[in-house]
C-alpha cells in the first residue's frame, strides 16, 4: 500500500491528539483511504515533555524546517498556532508546493491573504478544517456541503470557554468572574483568558466563515468585536425572564442597506429566543447556524475544542490530502471560493438590529416618560417594557427592549440619556437576533 | 468554460428544485467550480404540467433512456424515487459509466449492494448525499467530515412528516388522527401516509448511514421498525411530565454485547431527555446525532424534505461529479468506505434499553406490588413509577420507566403483565434513549 508522508510541526495539544489519532485509527482510516498515512517527523520546541501518547522517538526534532524540507513528508500538518513562526513554517511548505493542513485561525485571519496568494500560485492545496469549530465539519460544510447555496448567514457559537461561562452563569446565577475561575481550573480557560473572553477568538472564526461564505477575504479590523468580560448575572437573568439567552455570538450576514450588496460581519453578547437552536448550546460546546437560499437553515454542532475533536477535523483535512496525493488532483477546492459578486462590508454603525437596554434610574416621576421621549425622537421604537416596582429616590432597573432601530440612533439615544440625571451609570445594550 | 452536460431523470418535486436552483445560481457555481453545469435533456413521464419553475421545453423528454445515453450528457440525476424504472435508469447510467447522482433512499437501502457493485465494476461514481436528511450535509459529514472517526453511534430524527406529527400532539395535545389530516393539509403528509409514518422511509434512512458508518450493505430485513400510527397523546404528556419527548428515532451503534463487535440498527418511537439537543428539533426539521471516538458529539440539523433544500445537496453532489470530471479523479470517495471490521447485526431480541410503560389497571389492592414482583423476577429494575391517585374498582394508568434491561426479559415480563387479571389492554412499551 502506498504511504503518505506527515510532518507534524507543533506537538502540544492538538498535536498529541493527532498523533493518538493517527495511531489507534490508521488501520482503518488506510482502508478507508486506499493509501497509509505515516508520520515522518514531529518537530516542537520542546522534545522531551511526556504528551501522554505513544511516540516513536527518532521521529523528534526541534528543527521545523528541516522537517517541512525532506523529502519523505508529502504533507505538512501546522500546529504550533499563532502569527510568528507558524507563518514562516506554512510558507516554506507551501514554496515547496506541499499541501498544508492547519487549525491555526489566526495565521487566517491575519493573513489569509497572503497564505492563499502563496497556495495558489504554487498550486498548492490547503485545508484549514479545524480553524473553526474544533471537531465540527463546519468549513467543510461551507465550501462542499452548501456550494450550490447563496449564504444568507451564519450565527455562531464558536468559543467554548465563553459559552461555558455564560451557561454557569445563567444556571448557577455566578459571577463573571467566578464562572471565569470555575473555567480556568477546568482547564477550560487560559491562565491569561483575553483571546477568549474579548471575542478576538470568535472573531478570527468570524473572519474565516465570512470570507468562504463570500469568497474574500475579510479583514479583522472590519469586524466590530465585543467579548463577554465584566457581563452582569443580572443581564442574563433579565434576558431569561424575557424569553431569551445571551450567547456570544458570531453574526454574519448579507444585507441589502440601500440596495447594494453589504455584508455585516460582528462579534458582541446577542439575546437570542429560548427556541432557538443555537439557545439550546450550552457548556463548552459550540454550534453555527447557517442559512442558504436554498438549504435554508442548517445548524452544526459539537466540540469546538479539545484534543481528540480538533484531531478529528485535521485528520479529515490529512484524508482530503491523502485523496487529492492518490488519485493526483490538487486544487479541487480552493481555499476561498471564486465569487462573481462584489461585497461592501458594513460597518456597525451602520446596521439595524432589535436591543435589549437596561438602564438604572433613580425614580423619580416621569423619568420613564423622559426616556421614551428620547427614544421616539431617535425612531427607535419599543417592543416591551420590564421594571420592578419603584421606591422614589431609590435606584430602579428598567429594562427596555426595542423593535428593530438603526445602531447609529441607538448609540445617539443613550448618548443623551446616560447623560440625563436620574439615569445612574451608563446603560447596559445588547443586540437581540431572532 | 468547460461545459459538464446533465441529464435529469424526473422532474417532479425535487427536479423542479433543482432545475429553479440551478437557473438561480448557475453563474456563483460555475465561477465556484470552474466548470458550467448545463441541463442537456429532463425525462418525466409528463412533459406538459407547469411545474413553475423555468425551463427550456425543448430539453423535456419521455425517453429517460435515450437521455442518459446522450454523448452530451456527463451526469446523470436520478430523482424518480422508488425501487422500479429509477433502478433500471441508475444501472443504465453506471452501465456506460457515467456518474450519478441520486435522492433515492428506497433504492439504496433495498438494492445499494447491486448498485454499489455494479459502480465499482464500471470505475463509476456515485453520489447519494440527499437521500438521508434533505438539506443537511449529513452523508457528506460522515462520508468525509468524521471520516478518522470509528463511529459509536448516530441517533436520528429523519422523516419531517413524523417529526411534524409529534410536534403537534405534544404541543395542542391532539390526537394522532387530527395532527396526521393536518400534515396532509400542509403538504407535510402523503394521501397514502404508510411509508412515513410506519417508519419505512426513516428505516431506509438508518440503512444507508448505517452502512456509511460501518462499511458494509446492511439489509432493511434486519431492522426493526416501529413507526408512530396510533401513538397517543397520553403518552407524549406522559413523558414530557417525566422529563422526556418522544421523538421517531432511528438508532444506530456499536455495541459489543459479548466481547464481539455488533451493531444496532432499529426505529421505533423513542423517549429521550428534553435537555438532550436532539429534544428540542421540532416541527418538519430533521437531525442526526453521531458520535465518533475522536470527535465526540456532533449533531447536524435542518430541513429533511422540501424542493429546495433537496436540491441543494443534490447540487453538492453535482458540484463533487463536476470536480472529479474537471479534476479526471474518479472514485474519489468510494460510496461506502472499505473498513477491516466485520460487525454482525444485532436483532432487537438481544438489545439492552431503558423501557417506558404505561399499564391500564383496574384498581384493587397489591396489583402494583404483583407487577413490580414480575418486573423484579425478570431482572428489570425499576427507576420511576408515576400513578395518579387511584379509585378501587376503576381504571387507572399506571407508568413504570425501567433501568436498562434485556429487551427479551422485557417482552417476557410483559407477556406475564398483559394476562394478569386487573390488566386491562396490552401495556405500551417504548424505549428511552439517554
Amino acid at each position: 500500500m502506498k504511504e503518505i508522508g506527515i510532518g507534524l510541526i507543533g506537538f502540544g495539544t492538538v498535536g498529541a491528539g493527532v498523533v493518538a489519532g493517527l495511531d489507534r485509527n490508521r488501520a482503518m482510516l488506510a482502508a478507508r483511504l486506499g493509501a497509509m498515512p505515516v508520520l515522518r517527523a514531529i518537530a516542537d520546541v520542546d522534545v522531551d515533555r511526556d504528551r501522554g501518547v505513544p511516540v516513536d522517538r527518532s521521529l523528534l526534532t526541534t528543527d521545523a524546517e528541516a522537517a517541512i524540507r525532506r523529502p519523505d513528508v508529502d504533507v505538512v500538518i501546522e500546529l504550533i498556532g499563532g502569527t510568528g513562526v507558524a507563518r514562516r513554517f506554512v510558507k516554506t511548505a507551501l514554496e515547496l508546493g506541499k499541501p498544508v493542513v492547519t487549525a491555526n485561525k489566526a495565521l487566517l485571519a491575519e493573513h489569509g491573504h497572503e497564505i492563499f496568494a502563496l497556495a495558489a500560485e504554487k498550486q498548492a492545496d490547503i485545508y484549514f478544517g479545524a480553524s473553526v469549530g474544533g471537531g465540527i465539519p463546519i468549513i467543510r460544510a461551507l465550501r462542499e456541503g452548501l456550494i450550490a447555496n447563496r449564504i444568507e448567514s451564519i450565527y455562531g457559537i464558536l468559543n467554548g470557554t465563553c459559552n461555558y461561562i455564560l451557561t454557569r452563569m445563567e444556571t448557577e446565577r455566578m459571577a463573571f468572574e467566578t464562572a471565569l475561575k470555575e473555567a480556568q481550573k477546568k482547564g477550560y480557560a487560559e491562565a491569561d483568558p483575553a483571546l477568549d473572553i474579548d471575542g478576538v477568538d470568535t472573531a478570527h472564526k468570524a473572519a474565516i466563515l465570512a470570507s468562504l461564505a463570500y469568497g474574500f477575504n475579510v479583514p479583522m479590523a472590519a469586524i466590530s468585536i465585543e467579548g463577554i468580560r465584566g457581563l452582569s448575572a443580572t443581564d442574563l437573568a433579565y434576558a431569561l425572564k424575557l424569553g431569551y439567552r445571551i450567547k456570544l455570538l458570531a453574526v454574519i450576514k448579507r444585507t441589502q442597506p440601500d440596495g447594494g450588496e453589504a455584508i455585516e460581519v460582528r462579534v458582541h453578547p446577542t439575546l437570542i429566543p429560548l427556541d432557538h437552536m443555537l439557545a439550546s448550546v450550552s457548556g463548552v460546546y459550540n454550534a453555527a447556524m447557517v442559512t442558504g437560499d436554498l438549504a435554508g437553515r442548517t445548524m452544526y454542532y459539537g466540540r469546538g475544542a479539545g484534543r481528540e475533536p480538533t484531531a478529528s477535523t485535521v485528520l479529515a483535512d490529512v484524508a482530503d490530502v491523502v485523496r487529492n496525493l492518490v488519485k493526483g488532483s490538487k486544487r479541487r477546492v480552493p481555499p476561498l471560493p471564486a465569487e462573481g459578486t462584489a461585497f461592501r462590508l458594513l460597518s456597525i454603525e451602520a446596521i439595524r438590529s432589535r436591543y435589549y437596554l437596561r438602564m438604572t434610574l433613580v425614580d423619580k416621576p416621569g423619568m420613564l416618560g423622559q426616556i421614551t421621549s428620547v427614544l421616539g425622537r431617535c425612531n427607535i421604537g419599543i417592543a416591551s417594557v420590564l421594571q420592578s416596582e419603584a421606591h422614589v429616590g431609590r435606584s430602579v432597573p428598567v429594562v427596555i427592549v426595542t423593535h428593530e432601530a438603526n445602531e447609529r440612533d441607538v448609540v445617539a439615544a443613550l448618548g443623551e440619556i446616560d447623560r440625563m440625571p436620574g439615569v445612574s451609570g451608563p446603560t447596559v445594550r445588547m443586540r437581540i437576533e431572532d
